[in-house]
């Protein structure tokens, strides 16, 4: 890697955003604080929703859990790429300070690594010295379709970890680790390295980057609305007319706005 | 649905019960106070029992679970169905005030409101507004065996739920919201309006309505013979001719009953 | 069922479009001529991609196989829907002249049987007397997501079926045969009564009816293009520029048809 | 059983460790203090890393999850087999004194019984009464790929249950109670009586009783090398060279060691 | 089995009918002539239905097929259980002149081996030379719920082949031989030496040996009348009051049973 | 593309052997014709066993079939790697002259395209252009673990196309066609540009390059072998010790090859 020069640093895959400065993590990766600040208040269900009404669907990372429950996770995506476990692939690529290792050394503040795992639960991605890695670095979370090892170990980290499953087994059981700061599947979404990345206990949903302001600002005001709406829902009134609002409730809403 | 008249209110369908009643929630559901009582009582473990001594083993709602562990449920099916989301007929029954908002609006005290989604758990089947809703109407339960999105906000309301997984998507993602008040599929069991529903951490189950007050007489009986059995067990007692009790067991008990 | 009269013939469920003619299959049911024969000549990949431009991505019976391969099916949706066998249910509605016999009693010419058997493969849903009995009333075909039994028998008859597997047992193992003439969830897509039906080897598509003429009529065109291309291609020709054609392909194109 | 003698007592089936001894738990079942002293400070992860390296990847019962999360379970494997319930061989094995309770009755101070139920969740495999007895009679634990029913009553015991589900349903749903004392396939992995098992929250390990000694040393001996690291890590050291240790890393923790 | 002394009765499992005898195969296996002939004769859904009535529901070995459709398969069980593939026993177990062998070398004429493979087919559980082994000595056929390998030769040998799927992988990809002549789990079922299996395209059947001469006498009967309803829907008859058949119906029926 | 400079068509991911070489099609694909003249007399499950023998056991391309049994399927791997359906990223990857479309049109005789598509059989990923594209090419052969379009008539065409299964729809309802010339993971194991690729009705097998000579002609000495030992198994010998041979049967083989 060292002996290469800048010009031969872009893969000729034109659909990936990989570059030198993925691997090594150098650029000024994370989020705009305003930005983030926005998507750490808006909730997964609710972007959900934007998303939808623009067309995008399939852009939630199923089957993914948080180790702990309750914590939000917001940050840009930094990618990781398992393969499944071919023998004679494992002693050339497995070993030593294989692409999983870089990833997590290089891994930038705000950056939140995201590992293709095939949903295969069956051995861990990941365990505590890298977990604690990540966090050291100032990563903003991990994601992996994959297990995770040493879960009650990495559960007590101040680092948000979402994944598939418990599982004592190291990586080599069924993965070999592949390439950092490719295009990657995850969950049954794709993921670029940039994307936004938020989670919370309803699950984990990737943003394209140039979408990102626009949705959590549509997503904040559609909270204002439902938390009014659920407001008069618990004063009991029905739903029909008010989720969503007819010209009458919007008019009151639109008072109380003013009102406030 | 206004202008129906009641000539045209009841379907054709000889099979199910649903009616005008079962569709606006104006009957007197729910369930007798003293009935409810006792299968508050009852663990689903034992009404488990008792319906398969009589007969009645495919009366589980499988893979779902609490979202709050620990909460009993009990009252009367009030169902609701959904169909796989193709395209046309959610542009024709999906939005506006569908089968599924209708439900909630009109759901009865006591009332569980059962859902179709043909365990589907990639998309929501509701979400905090209309479980609020649910609960201000004085609902025992909701039981999907889809997801629930907003999950952490719907765990925080006083009414218990149980669902097959948390997702953020909304409904449309995955369903037609089609039909309330008809039988349905949920679990792998069939519900009518009217089944008479109890959960609690070993599952959901579902008592025909002639049947509950004998299953649940029987399951508490068997509560109070096992829970002397298990004093016995922790005593040492070996389980051969206790656990089912043989005559001399029986016959100790008999007279530590009467000693009571 | 005699016995009902006019009046209450209709159910109060908005969406279905079920009724005394779908239940009894004295209306006039099947496929206008001209369209049916194009939709014979229509290949399911064909109709497909049209329903997909359309934005009908969710209109094909997934996981069902022709019993015979190489059988076209073309015609209308009569419905049946079964629900999990849960024993009190199926000790009123499983025996005697239930909603599977009267459905199969029932079904018009160039109708096709559309069954709701939630994918489960272990049990059958049909045998050989109720195929021929279909067979005999000029029925289209039979699509089911569950099982079929006596299914070398039911392969000899001279009318396609599609199922998800072959299975000895009764329905009863697993399913209540419930209701005729509704709307069901087939392999994942919904099917209402009149819905137009075509299967081939690719598999089973629905198509809604009033875009059945425009979606066949388009199909045909692309599949006289995609002739052609086929054609070109076969010559040795590049794929890139030619599928899809782009400016200097279609003048070809254009000048062949002229010539024909 | 009582009326055997020794000479039938013995299987012919060589690949069985199963007798009379581990049918009655009359032996001196447990293990050596100092094993299991030391095994219930090497986390499964550890033991999964050394078991690895030395050609035992297939040593995990996959799926299984602890009742309590936070449980550690040490100790010799109890094996109890169930076969699907064929009706009439439930008719003959299923009741009175079967091999599921003459196992509970029986298991030894130290034992983990160990169920075969073939990954299936849709009925219980023991409840509260069986795993009181199991507790009284001082076994270390229940490990079963298939269900627990009364499991908040179960959860609340002094014995760590690693399960594959809650289930409300008795075993007879789905099961026949077998045998004792056999060779089982559990969670993928197939398990012996006198098997060392170990779990905590990243799943069960199997170790064979002959490899035990060496692969808790080299676990407690890797465990305090990875603390050394994950140190190292915490302080802000980059996993190059350092995870795993290069010669020079190496000689700093000799160092250190020495130092202690 | 009947000339058993309690000498040779070794085990101590009271619930297999594993014995020496089994494991050589030194015994008079099959079936009586008779009731083979009838059994060839029988299609196992009928047989299937004629079990369910007597209270046998589960007795099919699901998600098999045979690899060559239409042919009939009858004899009587030869078990062989294999476990999952653990390093170390298949070290002492999976070489030499393991259990799979021995079965296959002492397959008796007129038996079936049934194998036990815990439905997983990522590795085949036999190949050409041991299908060729069971058919030289005259063994009636061969059920596996795991893969079959060298397939299209198998399918060659003129010996029913019934498999979950085709596999290049030797069984030590999954698993390790482990016991003849027990107690097994196959497809779902349990099948014990000497069960009579019936298998055809519907599927493969276990009956239990006592009840065999009754369900094949009460299932040819009602194939009989099967076969004289099949004709009268033919003919055009509804299938209402006529299958099953009304008193008048099985009047015309004994009338034409008379005629013959 | 075509605007690259030599010097970037290099990506820096060292463990690829992707390169503008696999991008076009321009080097001197396929294999020796001796390699492939004796691949095509290997059987797959014989390779297999000589692969597992030499430590490689995750080589087999699990879950696809051959859409015309009896086809022999040899070449060497031109990959190509769909991501999950993104409706974002297919707006920009998805349509035109996309990677999928590239591959097959510069696919090198001798070739087998690879196709990822995660398992998913709910889309096709190939129709009748493409596979005759690749036809005309002289590729030999294609795999994907997806679906396959216009089955009937790709099954017509005189390539060898292995696939998971038949689906109507056009591969945007669940791909984003990605990159050609990576590492790709199909059916549970991974493929390089450039690896032996041979498929039977058994399955596929994947062969690392260097060991294609070994592995091929220590297959074929095995097949010579087996074949003299399925021949003295068919005369009547038992399989213990001839299979594998002891040293008296491996002496008359040695006698009898002289002989030949």
């Amino acid at each position: 890697m060292n002996s290469m020069t800048a010009d031969d640093s872009y893969t000729i895959l034109h659909s990936d955003r990989r570059n030198e400065e993925a691997m090594t993590g150098t650029g000024s990766a994370g989020l705009p604080p305003h930005l983030r600040e926005r998507l750490e208040r808006a909730p997964v269900a609710g972007l959900s929703a934007q998303l939808r009404k623009r067309g995008l669907n399939n852009v939630v990372i199923e089957g993914v859990r948080p180790l702990v429950p309750g914590q939000k996770l917001v940050g840009t995506a930094r990618t990781l790429r398992f393969v499944p476990n071919r023998e004679d692939l494992f002693d050339t690529h497995g070993g030593g300070y294989n692409a999983q290792k870089q990833v997590f050394d290089s891994v930038a503040t705000g950056e939140v690594i995201v590992i293709e795992a095939r949903g295969d639960v069956t051995s861990a991605t990941l365990g505590d010295v890298l977990a604690t890695r990540a966090q050291v670095r100032g990563a903003a979370g991990i994601v992996t379709d994959g297990g995770v090892r040493d879960a009650s170990t990495v559960a007590g980290l101040p680092i948000p970890v979402y994944c598939a499953g418990n599982h004592p087994a190291v990586l080599g059981r069924r993965h070999v680790p592949w390439e950092g700061g490719g295009t990657v599947a995850c969950g049954g979404t794709t993921v670029q390295p940039g994307d936004v990345i938020v989670g919370d206990d309803d699950g984990v949903i990737v943003i394209p980057p140039a979408l990102a302001d626009e949705v959590v600002d549509a997503t904040l005001a559609q909270e204002d609305e439902d938390a009014w709406i659920a407001e008069r829902v618990a004063e009991g009134n029905p739903i029909d007319g008010l989720f969503p609002m007819n010209a009458e409730w919007r008019g009151r809403y639109a008072q109380w706005r003013e009102a406030q």
